[in-house]
């Protein structure tokens, strides 16, 4: 469990130093990721860093991920992890950046090294027909506690 | 695999019959979504249906839901599954409905039964600022398919 966290951990650590290498070396060759932006399923394409390096081009500087409210379940060589990740992130002409998102990974062990075979990230979006990703949202614990402080 | 494979589909069969009681029997009590409404995160409340039935009183009818893509990954008694979802749902006064979401399901074997411990469920949204969920995707591959059978 702890290497795994030290993983998850390691990769969002990785993300503001804009070194795309080191980050995909994270990844199964063949792992499928469900993206914040379409399409809606991408093949990993064995590792090349091309599609990282053009998505952090997307904004002003290297985003920052900061890993929330981590819960890893695993059993022999498989595991998957549930986080609420901040990303801190101004796209480049937006006038605001992202907060949370929920991040699901699906991890293998393989050749004696943790590795992430799927990744699914996403913003919940809302139901008023405005069809709105719902960027702004803080989780439900932290609202609370915002309101106890006041 | 086949095991979670028949669970995943008989829980998405389900859903069309509007048996809520049933469907949640799939999940574990401590399982978590991450659903295309907000909020952010939902703890299962013990496997209570009453979020479900609610949020398929927000549609004309129980939505019909078809599993495809469907791709299991297990070890021991934890596992994780992705696939594409048709959501055949038109919400209650929208004009058109969902089309293909994305799922990604964190499993666990307890008391020898499979069960979801984790949903998430979502579509991508434009980067184009607009922040419009990109609720009208197909993958990538039925597209290709599309232009070489016309």
């Amino acid at each position: 469990m702890n290497e795994i966290r030290n993983i998850v951990e390691r990769k969002a650590a990785l993300l503001e130093t804009g070194d795309t290498t080191a980050i995909m070396a994270y990844y199964a060759p063949s792992y499928v990721e469900y993206s914040l932006a379409p399409p809606l399923r991408q093949p990993g394409n064995g590792g090349d860093p091309a599609p990282l390096e053009k998505w952090m081009a997307t904004f002003e500087a290297p985003p920052r991920r900061e890993v929330t409210r981590l819960e890893i379940t695993q059993d022999g060589d498989v595991a998957f992890a549930t986080s609420l990740d901040c990303l801190s992130a101004v796209p480049r002409g937006a006038a605001e950046g992202f907060r949370l998102c929920r991040v699901t990974l699906g991890l293998r062990r393989i050749d004696g090294r943790w590795l992430v075979a799927h990744e699914h990230e996403s913003v919940p979006f809302e139901m008023d027909g405005s069809l709105r990703a719902s960027v702004g949202l803080t989780p439900p614990g932290e609202d609370q506690e915002r309101k106890v402080r006041r």
